[in-house]
């Protein structure tokens, strides 16, 4: 982190909105009305689908109301506009709440959809899904992610203001608002990300605790006590403590001291009651995660004096929330600005523009063919990590976007290059903040984020990846010491069983290059990867430089022939660090006068995803198949099949230098070459 | 947790050791002399590997010296002396300076092993193995999860203590203390832990925190700046701030504070300088990880005054820190107080010890048999979740020790049960802490713990469940709402890839059954598994009760012949909620002529152990076999091979209910049948 980003980021005044106009109600009453609004679709809705979750949508009403019709500068028109504020439901089982929100300021969530809520095919699934409902920042549910994205977003929105900003100029100047419960703050990554975020000074976040004493389990006082407040301060944070989540006006002034400068990250601690409005159900984890039931239902409308029945409101509540024209004008203000800023500065702002569209640079693709050429013409022996380095190095002056990373191994995972400055993050020891927060960065716009840990660490991260996956976000994890090749550190520290599970997790892409030239290939499929997440699995150790210079087109194909012979009698498959174990059995083999095949396979997803044709040329069928990995061997069989083989581990390794691992699990060119004979003769 | 679990412990005043007898050296010197034992034996050791980490055990060896010598309550002869005091080294790339403890202090783990450190088959491997070294309390390196695994030891001892402790008989009275650094405070779990114990007041618990203001990046001020003293007394915890970490007296003081009672746990945040010793290096990121250097360790030599050769030792260095004598002496007392305590309360000191071993009760078999029978001959049908909830209530009346719990799930998990009191925890919304507190209370002893959460979220804990698995432990982790079948809480809670991952983890049995019988059969498997943990896949849903109570036996050998037909033309295999489709699909087929056998495959590990014989009858060869299970396919071919099929999810799930799902993704009875006809008929 550079000097630049831990200074004080100056701020607006005053950039508060102004008041809703006259001819909506803004009396305290009026107030009620439109947050009682969001409790009775939320109840609804969770009633005509006899599933969900009633009580945060009517615990947190009054904050939203608060929050989006006086402080939350958005544009329903453009759920795209690049300097919207964004806006994290961390505590996503409330999802009601965000699509009734979305729904009557004017998004395009037809009550249509809100009726459907959690039916096949709706925009209202049962936990807000990004990319498929307009206006979700984010996909929320395994809690205490939306928060770690929220810092991410905010993050990004720093850095890309540094970046972009230029005297008399803010084209960037947004906040991002998040709400999160109990659970979110009892999650570990809590603690990660808002320590960081205190480090960092993020005072453009704002989160909102829903402080209602409840979690599924009870009252919290059983297992959560924490001082909050205090918890908080500790990182560094503004806290403003102790405001009832029910008083709108509260709230405003809450949300106006929140507004103002200080250099920290703000909480806002809200006391609320956790189904607030239901007569009967108010203040009980009941109210939690089922629905209210007819008679409790009945017995909240007369509560809460609302006599509309579902799915239908009043016209006053209508108006009250509806921000259209608010939202054009803020955008049409901010499009005044960056025109401006276009005159002063055109290549920037089309710089920005570009970048914040998520499309490479024009000649990108021109830049990459010279560069993996040369990687191919010099076949230099490294290690795949410093391999990665190299074509950081390169792709970090092709493409400003590119920001680095690493969970406290950046000497080891080599994630930094000459001159990255601050384009490279120390994310402390903490691999699921580092996973949650680049999602964040991503949905923000305008970075193409990278992070590095051990392969083995991954675990730890292993549910931010998935969400990657999930909302298909183009972050690059890159994954070092993959394998036993590590050595020493031993079992706890040595992948065995990782690669495979990885390559389970439906769009990410899992890539295990076996020299200095695959890296650069798969370097190029990430950041060329639209779609989705892409992990990249990089030895410690060094290895050798495979022939051939013409493969760069077949390797990114994901698997293809490296070396063969006429009429192989044995096809070897291999990945990684094991693509010079096969190889050098295949000169063992042609001793015993056996043809084989070497198969590199860096990238199992990117090879499936191949026609046929292709696929049949590489693993021809009749030709026995061995494949070859450091790991866990089982999901080779959807290679290999039942009559194939694989060489690998099936337990946890052992702490011993590399060389002596790799003989000791019986993981060599010999053992390779005898399966493999025995392969071709399964009688002998 | 009960009241009298957050009830106050009695401690005893005093019970700070004894002075070190007058002939070792005890002024401050001598102490100084002792302490560089422990840096020289590190910096030799990691000289001689060239590879490990000398700069925690640099600078945490005077806090080591305070605490092993004058305050730890153990017996180098017996480790596993069921009243010893815990230690737990969180920040395990220190090893040596634990390798050095255990060595100077009398353990069986002679100068040879320590001279070959890291090397393959020493017990002496990178990072501390527990089951491998005498002494090593827990296996760490991945960061945070020591101090979690002393949290559950310090909960173990307190559950403990207030079942068999009696008026005037104290037999479970002893403490846990645990070294931690940087690392463990900034990953997420600390927090959850150390949240956790705060709440449950476990105030025979002490932390040493390595305050040395540096991580591998280097300074951690870049990313790394709680107020760390604040943040614990949020938790509840007694601080004692600021205790210069190489200065004995000081750390006495401190120690003899942290000992007495106060209700809270303890954490003791230590000043100290990483790579305390070396001239050139102290203070700085480089001596965290790698060697010295001749040319340094000579200067390291010349700075401590320390005159002996690499791996040999002054007699009073010896004679300072064997702690045989006293230790043997100890344990003499405790055990006089156990011979008490039995003659008092035979029954109850047979049950305890019975308990520490780890044996279950003698007529444990003959209960478990005739519990499942009476679930046979039941053949309710019901969700497996509720199953096993049934199989729980019963456990709980054979096992005392069963030990319950769930992270804010237990309504939904079911792992809770009538009169479960004191011994079903509420773990809070912290999946991480469960696993790895679970593995601190299997570790002491005395309990086989179990706790629930969404198997979607296995993710949050893999890490803790991979260290079971690593170490052996006999843990239970109850993951309900086991696929798509949950419905419409969407594709963040639906597993997908999640029980394939799981089942490449080695040692790790996933158990996923079809119907109450095989639940209860997995749940037997569970608790008589003393090598390893177990994770059971259940499902949230409503299943039928499969045909034939005689299958109890079989279903133990982890797949099995559920129905036959005399000569099948295909093989079903299928696993939980997709068992009845296949028995559906069986039907489909009958009527098309084709007979299918169905086998049920409720655990893959275990039936992979089964002799050949049993999986040949079970599988035989030449007939097309068909697996169906609603989530990752890849895995499968394992079993079908690549002329089989595998009806399953290779993508994310969706938001609706559980039947539109199944009928959306093609896992019904129809498909299966069509594609085990194609499968039959692959010209047709």
């Amino acid at each position: 982190m550079n000097a630049s980003m831990t200074a004080a980021v100056e701020v607006r005044e005053q950039d508060r909105l102004a008041l809703p106009p006259a001819d909506t109600p803004d009396r305290g009453s009026g107030r009620r009305l439109l947050a009682n609004a969001l409790r009775m679709l939320a109840v609804d809705a969770v009633e005509a689908a006899n599933s969900g979750h009633p009580g945060m949508p009517m615990g947190m009403a009054d904050i939203a109301e608060a929050l989006w019709r006086r402080h939350l500068r958005h544009n329903p028109a453009d759920p795209r506009w690049p300097d919207r504020d964004r806006f994290v439901l961390s505590n996503g089982h409330g999802s009601m709440l965000l699509y009734a929100l979305l729904h009557l300021t004017g998004y395009d969530l037809p009550m249509e959809e809100l009726r459907r809520f959690r039916q096949l095919g709706s925009r209202t699934p049962g936990h807000p899904e990004h990319g498929l409902t307009p206006g979700v920042e984010t996909t929320t549910g395994p809690l205490g992610q939306g928060l770690a994205n929220a810092v991410g977003m905010a993050l990004a929105e720093r850095l890309l203001g540094t970046e972009f900003n230029r005297p008399g100029h803010r084209i960037v100047d947004h906040r991002t608002f998040c709400f999160v419960g109990d659970g979110c703050l009892m999650e570990g990554i809590s603690h990660e990300v808002c320590s960081l975020a205190g480090t960092l000074g993020l005072e453009k976040l704002v989160v909102f605790y829903d402080d209602n004493g409840i979690s599924i389990d009870g009252p919290v006082t059983g297992w959560f006590t924490d001082d909050t407040p205090r918890r908080f301060e500790a990182y560094g944070w503004r806290v403003i403590r102790e405001v009832d989540g029910h008083d709108a006006y509260a709230l405003d002034t809450a949300i106006d001291e929140a507004l103002t400068s200080c250099g920290k990250p703000t909480l806002i601690c809200c006391r609320t009651v956790i189904g607030h409005g239901s007569p009967n159900r108010a203040g009980s984890a009941e109210v939690h995660g089922a629905p209210l039931g007819s008679a409790e239902v009945a017995a909240t409308r007369a509560a809460l004096g609302w006599t509309s029945p579902p799915f239908e409101l009043p016209d006053e509540v209508r108006a009250g929330w509806d921000a259209r024209r608010r939202g054009a004008a803020a955008q049409a203000d901010w499009q005044a600005r960056v025109d401006a800023y276009a005159d002063a500065h055109p290549q920037a702002a089309a710089e920005f523009l570009r970048r914040m569209r998520g499309d490479l640079p024009e000649n990108f693709a021109e830049s990459a063919d010279a560069w993996i050429a040369a990687v191919a013409e010099r076949a230099e022996p490294m290690a795949t990590r410093k391999a990665s380095q190299q074509a950081i190095g390169t792709l970090a002056e092709l493409l400003p976007e590119l920001l680095g990373g690493s969970a406290d191994l950046t000497g080891s995972n080599l994630t930094d290059w000459r001159g990255s400055g601050g384009r490279h993050l120390h994310y402390g020891v903490r691999e699921f903040a580092m996973a949650a927060v680049m999602n964040g960065i991503a949905l923000h716009g305008g970075f193409l984020p990278f992070g590095g840990t051990f392969l083995a660490f991954s675990d730890y991260s292993r549910n931010g990846l998935r969400l990657s996956a999930l909302m298909g976000l183009r972050v690059v994890h890159v994954f070092t010491h993959d394998g036993i090749g590590l050595g020493e550190d031993g079992p706890t520290h040595q992948p065995v069983e990782h690669a495979a599970s990885l390559r389970l997790m439906p769009n990410l892409d899992v890539w295990r290059p076996c020299d200095a030239l695959e890296t650069a290939v798969a370097w190029r499929a990430a950041v060329e990867r639209a779609g989705g997440p892409t992990a990249l699995l990089l030895s410690r150790q060094t290895l050798p430089a495979q022939p051939g210079t013409g493969r760069i087109r077949d390797a990114a194909r994901g698997g293809y022939v490296l070396v063969d012979d006429e009429r192989p009698d044995v096809v070897l498959i291999a990945t990684g660090s094991e693509v010079a174990i096969v190889m050098e059995a295949r000169r063992l083999l042609a001793g015993r006068g056996i043809a084989a095949r070497v198969v590199s396979m860096p990238c199992c997803e990117v090879f499936d995803r191949q026609d046929p044709a292709w696929r049949r040329a590489v693993l021809p069928d009749g030709v026995p198949r061995l494949a070859v990995e450091a790991g866990a061997t089982g999901l080779w069989r959807a290679h290999v099949g039942l009559d194939g083989d694989v060489v690998g581990l099936d337990r946890y390794g052992e702490s011993a230098p590399a060389a002596d691992l790799y003989r000791h699990f019986g993981i060599t060119a010999e053992v390779v070459a005898d399966r493999a004979q025995r392969l071709r003769s399964p009688q002998s």
